[in-house]
């Protein structure tokens, strides 16, 4: 089990050891929440010119991926999602993603937390907003 | 459709007129949140001197509602919960029990918030955290 | 770690000792399902003569809990819901709720499940329908 | 709005249309359940060799617009995922993901369905299981 620190390098550094190619990045780390970001490709785009719900479902499990590094004090490339509940709240239009999780809990079995996701800068309008649970290797 | 503005009191008399001998109150409404509050009676503890799960689930969707009430500007008794997903935290223990609920965004058909669930003055520490929709009348 | 078999009889056996009072009874326990009832009290009316959604929450939480402990081949009273998401789908009337569990997975630390609830004998017109996860003591 | 009739065929012709490059298929359409199918491409693996959460999230989200197209007798493509929520159950492996919703309930405003979610032929092992909701045009 690795225990690198996870600042917002080793996070990326991650991401692109074990996810060649992804569009995603971590941008923001705290002691509580962490922030993900993604460009939108044109192949996320559906008729309408909206970012696709799985898009954002993407990037909220990602964020929340980025929160359980910051909630347990190392990068755990095991963590994995064991739920996740996402409402969509309105159109998501624009080139840049952003999802912001925080921490509702961190336990032994357990990482919970909630996630807001938006379009370009526009985070007082959320697109989308989910809850869910990272299970953590015993 | 009643156009009662959503003060405290006025929540309070609708509880008590429609649902008489109900353990929950309103205590705070803004204008993107409301807490509702609630006496845990003996039949709510479980085995421990826990609080048991549904009157937690049934106070966080109590907060939503008040929620309703204050996002629309109106006491709309028939918006109705459409969906609500609870996780459970940590064990909750105490005499009364808290559920603070925030909006996330509401429309034309329905209304969507996050919510705490906590015992006591320990806000700090949730027991729970949901989130869930209600589906305004057409 | 009791290793009571969970035949109907121990469920409700254990239901009426570490809940006295409670109205919500097993019914039926397969390999795979189990199903509760429960006798809908007049505090659980809404206006209306609607049984309330905390109380659709509850006997779904409980179908889920007498699921587990056929799924794990014991009555396991520290099993502890984790989370649980509910949709409610038409207004539910009628003097007897049932709540019918069916298994999704069962491993070492948790076990999921989906649940449909009716009223009366109406088990084609599902007022509520579920999915939850349960969490083992390990 | 259009009333093609929801065949196989005009789903997928749609899909072609409203998402040229899509990797989804619809493979099955009953009066109350859909089957969707999308080889998995290098992109949706994971490290050890697994199909993605969003991967499955995301044909999970289309198995239930397909159903929301057989449940109200007409392709849809308005209709909108309201709201999701997935658990993964064991590790997804193979070349191809399927997913099979089925109806829950229809009614003017919304759909709800249950979906499996399954890798090749181990449909008897499910990798995930949701719940959803999408919204129809009013």
């Amino acid at each position: 089990m690795t225990t690198v620190p996870p600042t917002i390098d080793a996070v990326n550094q991650m991401i692109a050891e074990h996810f060649p190619g992804s569009n995603n990045t971590c941008t923001e780390l705290g002691e509580r929440f962490a922030v993900a970001r993604r460009d939108v490709t044109d192949s996320e785009i559906r008729p309408g010119g909206y970012v696709s719900g799985p898009s954002q479902f993407g990037l909220a499990d990602a964020a929340l991926w980025y929160l359980v590094f910051t909630a347990i004090g190392r990068i755990e490339p095991m963590a994995l999602t064991s739920e996740l509940s996402i409402r969509f709240l309105r159109p998501a239009q624009g080139s840049v993603l952003w999802a912001r999780a925080e921490l509702e809990s961190a336990g032994r079995r357990n990482v919970v937390g909630s996630v807001h996701v938006w379009c370009d800068d526009r985070f007082d309008k959320p697109t989308a907003t989910a809850q869910g649970t990272y299970a953590l290797p015993l």
